[in-house]
């Protein structure tokens, strides 16, 4: 194999690559990255087994072939190339890498030992913008669980019909939902992307501009970008059927300046005792939500957050972290915060009905 | 005590404050920060018993009088206030601390019991400054020592005369020398100031643009600027008389960028056994430096960085990480290497007469 190639474009598809590796020393292998021609392009694939990336980038091929190289140190080494043009060369099976002023030989592995990145056969494909995708589990991947007696929580649920996406994740104290129109038509399919996929999948998507599609099979998912694939297997299970508890009438709702409640629940949590209780107090008379932590250790606070009020006078207490990571992923200026009891879900959502997400918070029992 | 303050003065004073406190929960009280009014201003003092900071901020003295409360709570709760006007009213031994929209109660300990911050009886004083110290202390603290052994180099060397003060610093394999003129008249003056020390130093010295006193005690020195005092305790013991081990001819001189130089270092030292050698030639007939390094695991690397070159053709073996660490320190656009052999020091310098500084590297011998 001989390539010549850019370093930008080698840079940023060895950056990707280079996280999708296996971690462990028990298969060395799964530590490198496979490079080979293919079609008049230079195919740069990874994987650790649950997930794999491919992606192609453009070159002079004046020799086709194959090689594996460790992909970090590969990364590293083109990262810190401060040279454009950057000449990739087979030497039996290690690597020559060249520029004008340095070269280096890479110690690879037989292609071979490369694990085969199984082709998927999808039952269907859907379309869909791709900072809408990015944009919609930014705001529900962070509510997922990490649960090995519940496996089916440690990803985020994508639900698919004829015309939009809806995305969900829950860890049972909390849940994120948030809904996107696809860009070509659907069908019905529900899957869930395990958390890490979820991860490299944001990361991907940060790289490019253009659409992606989503081809599903039996046990894996394919996410295509322009110029990538990313391939993951979808979590086995079934997944809580949580629009049950979606309460759809509430005792009492107040509208707030989110960054004011997101001061506000901070301040309190200074002071909160172990279990990160702070009690949320909705006043009717003079519209206002107020804030209040005690704790044996530091002392007690009390804040008060102007909003506007509609139904009655609540008191409701909650972990004050569960109620701020879901205002942490609100762009919105304003949200409305819906309680009923401290034994019903209480509901978050944007104060903008184009957003088309909402949080349910458990309360704390008392 | 009654005290009015603004947020932002307030929150500057406790952020420096609560970085110099104890972390052991022995003593409860180091923890704290003390609050006392005194001539019309809020006095905030801290200090671990090595290190002690003694800052005044401006405000409306309604009551007389001091408390101590946990410093990082109190300065991350400060740290959190969106609102500008803050009230610090004592309630017993707890401090109530209030806003328009949000009050707290903070646990205070007895103030007797917070540790009296010596007064110091200067010998000398030296006026220097801010910019011109910060900037000396950034070129040479990295160079020094963490060593139970050899407390002495666990510091840096400030040795002072009637025109400059010269800052040093080794760990018997690199040294770093700055020197910086003062503004005032000073005298003869040896002290090695701790390393935690210089780096609670250079933050403070970064929140002010006006000069700085420094006050020389027997046991202690005393940095005075506009509104705070930081006091430290001094290494007792003879500092290595480095002088003597500076050379002052060599065999070979090579004029680099600093950036080729650089990016050379980190491409080789990826390629680097355990040992991080690599290997320098300096050619006189391509007027060039060659880095090379091997790795068993990796493979190797070949590197050449164009330069002007003085003397004979020269070979020598350094830890990279030593002279990448002497190069992240400079920030002119070329640097001198200056070598003699594998058993004598190389030197660095920044080719910039103002700058008045040095770098010296052991070689590894072979």
């Amino acid at each position: 194999m001989k390539v010549i190639c850019t370093k930008d474009n080698l840079k940023k598809a060895l950056t990707q690559a280079s996280r999708i590796v296996g971690t462990t020393s028990a298969l060395p292998i799964l530590n490198n990255v496979l490079l080979k021609t293919e079609a008049g392009q230079l195919l740069i694939s990874s994987t650790n087994l649950e997930i794999a990336l491919k992606t192609r980038i453009g070159g002079q091929i004046e020799e086709a072939g194959e090689i594996t190289v460790p992909a970090r140190t590969f990364s590293e080494y083109i990262g810190n190339i401060n040279e454009e043009k950057i000449t990739l060369q087979t030497k039996n099976i290690n690597l020559l890498v060249k520029t004008e002023k340095t070269e280096s030989i890479l110690k690879g592995l037989p292609t071979e030992d490369f694990p085969l990145i199984p082709e998927i056969k999808p039952v269907a494909t859907v379309s869909i913008n791709t900072l809408d995708l990015s944009q919609a589990l930014e705001r529900v991947a962070f509510a997922s669980a990490y649960s090995e007696t519940q496996p089916e929580l440690s990803g985020v649920l994508f639900q698919i019909n004829a015309t939009e996406l809806r995305l969900a994740a829950t860890d049972r104290y909390r849940l994120a939902e948030s809904i996107t129109t696809l860009t070509g038509r659907g069908i019905e399919a529900k899957l869930i992307i395990p958390n890490r996929a979820v991860g490299e999948l944001l990361r991907i998507l940060g790289e490019t501009e253009q659409g992606v599609e989503i081809l599903i099979a039996d046990s894996q998912a394919l996410f295509r970008t322009a110029n990538s694939e990313f391939i993951s297997r979808v979590i086995e299970g079934q997944y809580p059927d949580y629009q049950q508890i979606i309460p759809r009438e509430f005792t009492t709702e107040i509208r707030v300046k989110t960054r004011e409640l997101v001061s506000a629940l901070k301040l309190s949590g200074l002071f909160v005792q172990d279990n990160n209780n702070v009690e949320m107090k909705i006043r009717k008379s003079d519209q206002s939500l107020i804030l209040r932590a005690t704790s044996s250790k530091y002392g007690s606070n009390t804040s008060l957050v102007q909003g506007e009020v509609i139904g009655n006078d609540n008191e409701i207490i909650f972990n004050f972290r569960y109620i701020l990571d879901c205002l942490n992923h609100i762009t919105q200026d304003h949200v409305l915060l819906k309680v009923i009891n401290n034994s019903s879900p209480a509901m978050i959502v944007p104060q903008d009905e184009a957003s088309r997400c909402l949080y349910l918070v458990m309360p704390i029992k008392t």
